[in-house]
């Protein structure tokens, strides 16, 4: 449907991301931190344009940051998937192309037996899995280019890039202990190729990694490629950008199409200063806002309230860019209350002074989302809604 | 999906349905029954936890008991459908197993000519059928039994127990007089056996019933098997069991792998008490309060409301077993006003301390429900709504 609506126009789309927006009162009655933040400018444009929520993926199931960015891009994420391999690979910068596998691999304990004694191998810090990968780096398997990179404590990333790679291979993790890991199969015959590699680059690092403890092995899990999206052009014919400061985000951006723009600073207020640069460029901008999010994760309920004050406060900056649709919302929620995402629905404003429709609110809360002009919706309708809002979309019918 | 995020969870869920809870005004701008009732305890947990309203099947079609309370249960009643012959047994206790087939029997009245003259027998009172009954219940079959129950006036239910019989079979009412009843016509070849016993059984019901007046015959509608439906077990990993006292209800509720269980007392405080003892051993309760639909479909405003009112009166017993998750809801609407059940949304409360979101209601009524924070969204999604609230479902994606 939008790739026979979607039509050029001079208008331009920001849709402002606050990571795990969505909370929960700390104490029964209270307020969200979104609510008790102080925010009179997104007030304003909660007055002056219309609010509502959406559900990431379906009532009540609560989405990783892949599906849930995936659904604010328009995509139906139980349809479209990006494998756990390509998602971590993106979470550190690793570009994964069209015909690489990426997995991600988590360092083990095994015992004099063979059989896995710690499935993290006690969890070890930075700087004992540091030299490790660094080993892993230097293994070399004939035919194809494997790069290794570490994520963070006992997790890694390895991405293998040759011809005829595909990734239809099965977890080395055999998700318990006191048995092997398991080689890598394929579950299907293209994917033998592939397989076969990865397992000649397991024993290799078996050998490698022996004397090492605790961590003296790895299982490899999520095994994945490119999942191959339509792109935004193609799909919305817009000129996509994307400002976000963690590489997981700028992975998916990129995996919808966007442009990746890199920028000096890690603040709300320098992402919003960033936008500038790139702004005659594009008609998309897509603006990623991440320690909402962690501090919802810490439980800090005041650290959430305070980035968002932060990003009120830088707001004048974006909107004397002129936007025609500024769409303030989230991926899904994180209420510190819950120390994690949750699947509450998640708040959504909606700012296009051309075409706006007020409604009775004059907050940007929760509770004035809940009972918002645009109703409560699937998060994958949001796309179709900003573009119609930016003279986007052509009439459908006669 | 649920079966893949289902998991386990030290958490109890208490699905409260008052049948055809929802109502209309019976005045221009008047209360509606639910908005009528003084409900002090439903109104704290409306004014702490969430409001919504839920779409039985699709906007505007209103719902028979089955589809509706399959929607409720998180099935979807276009694809998963309980067969009249089914439902009718269930409604009088008659059990029909896996391989059995049922249908729904109406006393009719033949002319001289074999033909109909009266589709329902003059609608025979109960004294005059139940005899007919009996000697229905004395013909034999060689190869199955049958069994044959009374239901109301001109109703009854048959259900055939033997090898090899399938249910594919079309009416044998032709839904108007002046015809005969047709034969029971197998739709596959599958169903020819089972129809050629229907038949049999018919032709000797024919002689046993031809000197009676005016129900000298019946014609037969809806044969069904069990339908095969997923259990709760399996789809949700939840040990339920149901409280009714209708036994239409806890055949529904068998159906899905509920257990059911008999109590003492058939008023809401004595369902609710029942609560007790079945409390430890399963971690969802199906309670199903029917007088709110009997006082509707007797278009008694005033009755249904204080059935509502003894519901909240008896909140507090329920509440001190201290569930995680309380849903109060309904099947369907069945207005008063209307004296049947309706296509209206259906007011739905959220109740569940840990994790609610809060809206702006501050009682359990139709108008603040179509306000609520869960928004107005399909049956169907309700149970993993409760599911996600009692911290039983996994994460989406990564």
């Amino acid at each position: 449907m939008m790739r026979q609506l979607a039509q050029q126009a001079d208008t331009k789309i920001v849709l402002l991301v606050l990571d795990g927006l969505g909370g929960l009162p700390m104490v029964p009655g209270g307020p969200t931190e979104l609510e008790a933040a102080h925010t009179p400018n997104l007030d304003r444009l909660a007055t002056e344009g219309t609010l509502g929520q959406t559900i990431p993926v379906l009532p009540g199931v609560t989405p990783g940051s892949g599906p849930a960015h995936l659904a604010m891009f328009g995509y139906d994420p139980v349809h479209y998937e990006i494998g756990r391999g390509v998602l971590e690979a993106y979470g550190v910068g690793v570009h994964v192309g069209e015909d690489d596998v990426a997995a991600r691999g988590n360092f083990c304990t095994l015992d004099e037996n063979g059989d896995i004694s710690d499935r993290r191998a006690s969890r070890i810090p930075n700087d004992i899995a540091l030299p490790l990968v660094e080993k892993l780096q230097t293994i070399e398997v004939p035919g194809v280019s494997i790069e290794v990179q570490h994520v963070k404590e006992y997790r890694f990333v390895v991405v293998m890039r040759g011809d005829g790679l595909v990734a239809d291979i099965t977890d080395t993790d055999p998700q318990q202990t006191s048995v092997p890991p398991h080689p890598a199969r394929p579950r299907s015959e293209e994917a033998g190729h592939a397989a076969g590699l990865f397992n000649k680059w397991i024993d290799v690092a078996r050998k490698v990694l022996a004397d090492e403890h605790p961590a003296n092995m790895f299982t490899l899990r999520g095994f994945s490629s490119d999942p191959q999206l339509p792109k935004y052009e193609d799909v919305y014919a817009l000129q996509a950008v994307c400002v976000a400061v963690y590489p997981m985000y700028k992975g998916v951006a990129k995996l919808v199409g966007m442009n990746v723009h890199n920028f000096a600073g890690d603040s709300p207020s320098a992402e919003i200063a960033a936008l500038s640069s790139v702004w005659n460029d594009h008609d998309f901008f897509f603006v990623h806002i991440k320690p909402t999010d962690s501090r919802g994760e810490d439980g800090d309920f005041e650290g959430k309230r305070q980035v968002i004050e932060s990003v009120d406060t830088a707001l004048p900056e974006l909107l004397s860019l002129r936007p025609d649709v500024l769409v303030v919302t989230s991926d899904h929620s994180t209420p510190a209350r819950m120390r994690s995402h949750s699947w509450h629905p998640v708040p959504l404003l909606l700012w296009a002074p051309a075409t706006h429709r007020p409604d009775k609110a004059s907050r940007f809360g929760e509770r004035d989302c809940a009972t918002g002009g645009l109703g409560t919706f699937p998060a994958t309708d949001l796309m179709p809604l900003a573009l119609a809002h930016a003279g986007r979309l052509r009439k459908y019918g006669a």
